[in-house]
């Protein structure tokens, strides 16, 4: 029997490929669809490159929670309905501004925020208008002002530039801003979206679902994270500051050796699924050069240091095509909106909570509770022994804990 | 191209038993197994019958987080690690003080106590340690009392207990608490530790995997909500006090097949998983038959409950072999112990977070990031409409959203 047992669920019989479930289809969606050959993302239907710069964030909500864009009195609904929404309640600003007291990292606070909500039971729009105004206020405090109200009027984008800066933002920071959020809202079944999708299989709700993926979103395997991407050309930028502000190319091409000689990796650059170039790097680079400017040192430097990266790349891993990814450009994006690098993987999170929510829907209506298997690998039968008898690690046997023969 | 993209993730090629992942294998554990067919349940090794009654809950999560049953120095370090980090800190209290003035749910609140401890970075003692306080002194204020801190000595049941009842609970109550505790401390690749594992698996922190286990476990399709099973006897016997004290054995009987012509199910027995008895029904039975004592009129009425109602499912469905599950015995034992109903999902909570924790600490050592894909059943290549132009859902066409040819 022991044997059978072990035999059914042995390492021997674990297809090794499926521990990451690589490949493995976990649900159905109308929501996005990547294909990483072709290096194309239809974001509800739409070629990503089409419904980005032209929708506002809004748009994109209905489209993706509805399935086709709204009308002009759908939208005004939408619209009114968001900004009616958005204030987060007393309790949820109490935590925030002792958090941002204790210096909680951005994601988080969001978080916190976030399950504060549970306790009201909001639908969907109230989780999405809250966020914004939830970050940006707890970033305020966290920079040493004040919790400010949120505005009653403007777009999404406006709002959360608004409270975060203290100025109503131009309408080319607004577009970036939504340009950006539509480019992220959806990215097939990403490890956060995956896990919305697997509280939301067992009948959970809306909120419950959206924390457990800003839980899974906050890990470093997530991606997405753009913080690093520019990171680095700021400090071969601020080098040449510091000297001569001599060759920035020259420096980007020795750095790029030293890293590739390391081993390492050179963030920003190459992705796990697109084998040809990710086509948001083209919306957000197309869309940051529209709000910087070309003549903006910031943007001439990244075309140098970008241009330098991929030639020395392709100098030294010639059998492997690496391209400019998404975290690049988005970083060079939100920079150039004046956002703190610590925000980006929180304003990030602001765009993808619509996806999350898409998917939650999507579950509730037509999909199963998500319960896979484990390959138990332990030890069986093991026999009691009374803790005077028991040998810790340090003794030469362990009979606390005695293998099955 | 749009053929080649279809016929890739159409529906025809998708394995429609992959949606639930049922089968699929997403992680190797030392943890427990699950044997389904022969009814029987390991826990890191050990037979689930053979620990949950000799062990401390401290014991089983030494043995879970471990692999091995703690020698005595151990076990006292344990112990004082989790009594010294009972408390969860002046912000926790607040907020949980605000959801019980609120009416929240005890699920949420759990989720949402332990969502602000992130701000602290708490190992996996302290997010132990600190829920059952956490959830005791909630629902105290749910119910008009006020918060206490936690005792600084006793076990963990004992404070959990004593904080929820304003006394030193009895040897044999504690004992009950720690057998239910242990029996469910771990069951294989359910759906909140396969949410722990998928965020673990981002390289996200254990706070993030327990609030998104917390989150998931919140979901009726999970299982393991023990009140139903017991809502049931307990309107039988109502019944019978109401009218002339008569015969529960002939009230239960006509109920069951009210229930079965119904198509319903009996809450309370057959299991998804286990086809014979599940085991650990056999132990909280036992448990409960010495908590409560024989004699004890709730338990004799189980009794009678039990056998009528599986000798009217034998009788009315001959060909499926229903058993009494846990949550029968769960919601007894619970119930003997003097807990309110509404907190039996959130008293499981308190022992599969050692669970989590477990699996937590082994999908970020040995495992990769769990990330499956979807299938995209959705348009492809819809074109920009400009929003004047846009018809809504009661026209007859809808050129906002033109699927692809």
């Amino acid at each position: 029997m022991k044997t059978t047992a072990h035999g059914r669920h042995g390492p021997a019989h674990v297809p090794i490929a499926q521990v990451g479930l690589d490949g493995v289809i976990a649900g159905v969606t109308r929501l996005s669809e990547v294909e990483g050959e072709a290096g194309r993302l239809t974001i509800a239907g739409f070629p990503a490159e089409v419904l980005a710069p032209r929708a506002s964030f809004e748009e994109t909500l209905h489209l993706l929670w509805e399935d086709r864009l709204p009308t002009s009195a759908e939208l005004d609904r939408l619209n009114r309905d968001l900004r009616e929404k958005r204030e987060p309640g007393e309790l949820v600003r109490t935590l925030l501004v002792e958090a941002a007291a204790r210096g909680a990292e951005p994601m988080d606070a969001l978080r916190l925020g976030v399950a504060a909500l549970a306790i009201d039971s909001p639908g969907r729009e109230a989780i999405v208008a809250s966020m914004p105004v939830m970050l940006a206020n707890f970033w305020r405090c966290r920079t040493g002002r004040s919790w400010l109200d949120a505005p009653h009027g403007g777009t999404h984008a406006e709002c959360f530039l608004e409270l975060l800066f203290d100025r109503v933002p131009e309408p080319a920071e607004r577009r970036a801003l939504d340009t950006y959020w539509n480019t992220v809202a959806d990215h097939g079944m990403n490890a956060s979206t995956f896990t919305a999708r697997v509280i939301a299989s067992t009948g959970s709700d809306q909120v419950a679902a959206v924390e457990g993926a800003l839980g899974a979103l906050k890990g470093p395997l997530h991606g997405g994270a753009p913080g690093p991407a520019l990171a680095t050309l700021q400090a071969l930028r601020a080098q040449g500051l510091e000297t001569d502000g001599g060759d920035l190319d020259a420096r980007t091409r020795a750095h790029v050796r030293e890293v590739v000689v390391s081993g390492e990796r050179m963030m920003g650059f190459g992705h796990r699924v697109y084998r040809v170039r990710d086509p948001r790097a083209d919306i957000l680079g197309a869309e940051a050069t529209r709000l910087l400017g070309e003549s903006d040192p910031l943007w001439r430097d990244a075309r140098v240091f970008e241009t330098a990266v991929l030639e020395v790349l392709a100098e030294l891993k010639p059998d492997r095509a690496i391209h400019t990814n998404v975290e690049f450009y988005t970083a060079l994006l939100l920079h150039g909106l004046g956002l703190d690098a610590r925000l980006f993987s929180s304003v990030f999170a602001l765009a993808r909570v619509g996806g999350w929510l898409g998917h939650f829907d999507e579950q509730t209506k037509n999909g199963r509770l998500l319960r896979p298997r484990a390959a138990y690998r332990g030890a069986r039968d093991r026999a009691w022994v009374p803790i005077a008898e028991r040998v810790g690690m340090s003794g030469s046997a362990d009979p606390a804990s005695p293998p099955a023969p």
